[in-house]
């Protein structure tokens, strides 16, 4: 089954590379973008008994590569 | 308003990155994951009248920055 991961930083950890976007777009001229914060996305193809085990895969992989829990957040959807 | 930017890889297009994922997840012993794809996410704070004109903000966004459009898709929510 298929499943998406969004990985984003916690609240109130700083986002450096967010706010140099946020530099860019004010000066190409894009109006009204008061904050930017970057995260990442993997589209992942799981093979599991079900939707529990899926999840279940997809949370150890989270935890053991793909998020820095000390830092960042992380959302499991499974579609 | 808060909208969220979701960049991800085109069908076809080979993505390393992704693939180094999955073998560094086998290698990690975790089961069962058949394919990963890596995409970058972008959650903005957007000022605008309403939802048509913040759409079209960043709209011209994803096209001048965010998204290299030959290689990339790009989808805008809107909170």
């Amino acid at each position: 089954m298929k499943a998406r991961i969004t990985v984003t930083l916690k609240t109130g950890v700083l986002d450096p590379q967010g706010k140099a976007i946020e530099a860019a777009l004010k000066s190409l001229g894009i109006p009204g973008i008061e904050g930017v914060r970057q995260g990442k996305v993997f589209d992942l193809e799981v093979s599991a008994a079900d939707q529990a085990a899926a999840q279940e895969t997809l949370k150890a992989a989270c935890e053991k590569l793909l998020a820095n829990t000390v830092v960042e957040n992380y959302a499991i959807e499974i579609a």
